[in-house]
């Protein structure tokens, strides 16, 4: 795929904020002097991003975006994968283009002029324990619209994977209809991820009705799924989301995952590992599972891959893996 | 130490290149092809910058430059310090002022104008064995001269440490020459890191010149020694270093450090660790051992400080500290 001639066939297309982490860490007291949730994921403009960057301590810096992520993992693991998303033509735009490309992920669509407005960047508290905390300025990513669909990818795409983010920048949402649309036109499957509990809330009825009329896919954790039901009932969120869904992969951190398809119901278990930062850990999940399952694999080995994708992110400080991924998931056959 | 004002006294002043870190992981052959010498530093062009960026794997970045790693790392552990080096007013200068700032390091230095050269970067991809391959386009840290030392800053600090990188970009050289004289008008002590081999290959004269006129202390691993007195003959480089200077640290990686100060012989065993990046290994035992040393320890404990703090930084991808290296030194004491 390319923004020039035909697309080859894909795997898994990835649309998303196209973002530039930069963690650092941070003693919980620092999130609540600061009026931070812990492990959510907060929306701040270009003059509070400015002000926590100058709090913040000493950080790395690092492609991320929760469907760039995906698809950097995705790619790891074997599939083919595009991505499309806004970044700006400045510095971070290009640190996020060599990265997604680098790892062999096409990512066809233009960057905005920097004048308009720059790229996108999260700044991540990581605490003691391993959670993240997000603050995310959005930049060029509101500027994502419809034009920037490539619809020839979308077509070729087995999974059109959209990150819940993408409801926050208003004319992003417009295009993710319209990827929707274009996907099932060519009888291709729509896949969401809620992305964050704090987003659902923010959003709940768009995300209602698009699990309701469009995915055929659903990744979320348990908090973000009693948000989208507004109950403390899970297995009553369950039960909802199995109605309304062909496939819907429900993470819950150690405790492993739950895949549910019409009458079946899969248990998963978490690969135990060393948490050293969470950032990205439902992100590579939804990878690891896309990988495999759009490779033919069975219910239970594509959530067995997600799994192994999340230990890996998470025993290191970043979203993108830093072993190799293809040997992990051979090894723990 | 602001720029304004006068300045408190100080532990340590650094000097050195002020760099951001572009780490991936790479094959040996991907260096071999490359026309890489594994382990050491080579000074490319920007356009050698781009070229070898875009064939990279994903990268982080991490602020470093290596008289800054040892900077943010002495800090860490509670020496008063300061660093002067010239960044650019741009993305990535204001990232290593950021960090290095965020690490309780004071930086009066003023920044570039971007126009004139971008921030410096260095390229380094890391082999599977945990060594470094480091590629640097200097940029902006070639305007650094004699204009931006800070005369107070300097004659405040018990050690000022220069790294020997700047015998690389011209101007610099004056002003290590400079800060040395100034340094020693105030009955200071100079340090100075003989950085890398090839470094000293390319300078040997300058740095045998500086270290008989001018260095009190000498950081050096074994294939920097034997560079600097061109010679296979370690025992002797050692002989030779004894007689030239009062205090050499000498580093030989897992086998320890073996610390000589006149008739005096002081062996240092590493701190075993996971190896994961050594990039900053030597810049973090340099710092340790001078947090030490500065506040009164012995030559033992300054060495123990410097096996922990290079154990710390190894383990981990990106020559900055990630854990708390106070808690480390105590812990092991």
């Amino acid at each position: 795929m390319t923004s020039t001639g035909p697309s080859p066939s894909l795997d898994i297309l990835g649309i998303g904020n196209a973002i530039v982490d930069v963690l650092a860490r941070a003693e919980d007291s620092f999130l609540a002097s600061h009026g931070m949730a812990k492990g959510g994921m907060a929306l701040i403009d270009a003059a509070q991003a400015e002000a926590i960057y100058g709090v913040m301590g000493p950080g790395v810096e690092s492609s991320g975006g929760s469907a760039g992520n995906t698809c950097a993992v995705a790619a790891a693991l074997g599939a083919r994968v595009g991505f499309l998303g806004k970044v700006a033509d400045d510095g971070l735009g290009q640190v996020f283009g060599h990265d997604i490309r680098a790892a062999g992920v096409a990512f066809p669509t233009p960057p905005l002029p920097a004048a308009k407005a720059p790229t996108a960047r999260c700044l991540i508290l990581v605490s003691p324990d391993g959670q993240r905390t997000m603050n995310t300025f959005l930049g060029a990513c509101v500027h994502f619209s419809e034009a920037d669909l490539d619809a020839a990818a979308i077509a070729s795409a087995k999974v059109t994977y959209l990150e819940g983010y993408l409801f926050d920048p208003p004319a992003a949402v417009s295009a993710f209809y319209a990827a929707s649309r274009l996907a099932h036109a060519a009888g291709r499957l729509v896949a969401i991820s809620l992305s964050d509990a704090f987003c659902v809330h923010r959003h709940r009825e768009a995300f209602r009705r698009f699990v309701r009329e469009e995915a055929d896919i659903v990744f979320a954790n348990e908090t973000e799924l009693l948000a989208l039901y507004e109950t403390e009932d899970y297995a009553a969120a369950v039960e909802a989301v199995r109605g309304e869904v062909k496939l819907a992969c429900l993470t819950r951190s150690e405790h492993g995952s739950t895949i549910v398809s019409g009458a079946e119901t899969v248990q998963v278990a978490a690969v135990p590992t060393q948490v050293v930062d969470t950032t990205g850990a439902g992100d590579a999940y939804a990878a690891g599972f896309l990988a495999a399952y759009t490779k033919g694999l069975s219910l239970a080995e594509a959530g067995r891959w997600g799994a192994v994708a999340a230990a890996e992110v998470i025993s290191h400080f970043g979203a993108r893996p830093q072993a190799d991924l293809k040997a992990l998931v051979a090894n723990r056959g």
